[in-house]
């Protein structure tokens, strides 16, 4: 239904800038993703939003005209505002046009076909949005079947992993699980477990990959727990020539995933 | 000179906090970085801070002592201050115990010496602190000489930048210059201009890349113009296999970075 929101006051603006909080949005179910670029890649992908919310009054994008006929025509809301209003419900001046509220897709272990691709990123403990939704992002490029988060990671729905992501938030499979969950099911069928680590001499490009490969990246600033090095098939390093000795680890997941991408692709 | 801070009225603070707006930074040709690893990195590469802010009556590491030895012997100061102090200091509650002011040390393009590393990140319009901290953060783990600024860019120099470098702010040549410039200075000696691009059927992997060799990464949303484009060696693409056609600008640097050291580990 086409409605129109004009007082900043409405209930519905609350109830969606709440979506901001995590809390709040696995109480609701519900996610934001801002911005026709991102929007588009989702009704590409299949997911259409509850509700739209757009700024009228402005030149619109033919994309967009679409977006909003698919919208109205699954049922779903396009809601028309103002500039002011899109402001507070986005929470910062320079807001997006357009605005979507979606349906949490977050799928579980057993859901995943393994063997629907060949790469699988897995993340631990991943604390920076920014870092998650890249990764996201790296997984669609080297035609990663989804991401994997173990115990504490952000929240992959979050508007900041949302926006890293670029729309890859609705291309890739996102799981949410504990180690134990995710070591006994994969240890249930094929699966190649690669971590990065310090404490191993084999580079990452003398190693030999298989498919499905699971690309392990730890935590920020602790890297992997030693008990999750023990249990995978291979640990490899990267090279690092430099006083550092680590990368960020959105860069160590690509550089990884690549590495692996390459071997498949000579193979 | 060691002293101490006890008052929130203190001018110094409020010049210190003035260094995280760039126009105040580079009036006073000084800058934060803050927490003891990166200081730490930034010692080991022979830069001491003019001021090292610290919280005082806690447990210290020995490398904190090793460094605040370094910065009196050197003739700075060492000021003591309240952990509320220092959380005014970073505008952050869970503020680092130590934060240092260091003298700006940008440099000129005619200061590097470009063949005394085989890479050199060369980032075009970059906007995003974060993404430009990672590229130095990752240029200091190829083995790279400096990131070289084309126009407009994010001050490297920003606390978000400093961070995201992981101390690589300080292991790293810095320059920043207009496209111009850097063409002109190329041309003047060896040096291979590699660019990725859309429009080019040209592996990443199946190029041929000589040293030093720039690789030259464009604006997070425009990617590189048209004409920084034509007047590169060699244009490269890297696979997509997914809905995207772009990886994140960080993550395709350091893609890019990383297949060329590889290429010369292999000579």
């Amino acid at each position: 239904m086409r409605r129109e929101i004009t007082g900043f006051s409405n209930p519905l603006l609350k109830e969606v800038r709440s979506l901001r909080e995590k809390k709040l949005r696995k109480r609701a179910g519900l996610f934001l993703a801002e911005g026709l670029r991102i929007m588009t890649e989702a009704r590409e992908a299949g997911f259409l939003p509850e509700m739209l919310f757009r700024v009228k009054d402005r030149e619109v994008h033919a994309l967009e005209i679409a977006l909003e006929s698919d919208v109205l025509a699954a049922g779903g809301d396009v809601i028309e505002t103002s500039a002011e209003i899109m402001a507070k419900l986005s929470g910062k001046d320079n807001a997006q046009a357009v605005v979507g509220v979606y349906r949490d897709h977050g799928t579980e272990l057993d859901a995943i076909q393994r063997e629907s691709a060949p790469i699988w990123l897995v993340a631990q403990a991943m604390r920076d949005p920014g870092n998650l939704g890249t990764m996201l992002r790296t997984g669609d490029a080297v035609g990663a079947g989804g991401l994997i988060l173990l115990d504490d990671c952000t929240d992959p729905f979050s508007v900041e992993a949302v926006r890293a992501s670029m729309g890859a938030i609705f291309t890739q499979k996102v799981v949410q699980c504990r180690w134990e969950e995710f070591v006994a099911w994969l240890r249930t069928g094929p699966g190649q477990l690669v971590g990065t680590s310090l404490q191993t001499e084999t580079d990452y490009q003398s190693a030999k990959f298989t498919s499905p490969c699971f690309v392990l990246t730890g935590n920020e600033a602790q890297g992997l727990p030693e008990e999750y090095e023990a249990q995978c098939d291979l640990l490899v390093k990267m090279p690092m020539r430099g006083k550092a000795d680590s990368l960020n680890a959105a860069v160590a997941t690509a550089v990884m995933a690549y590495e692996v991408l390459n071997q498949f692709r000579r193979n």
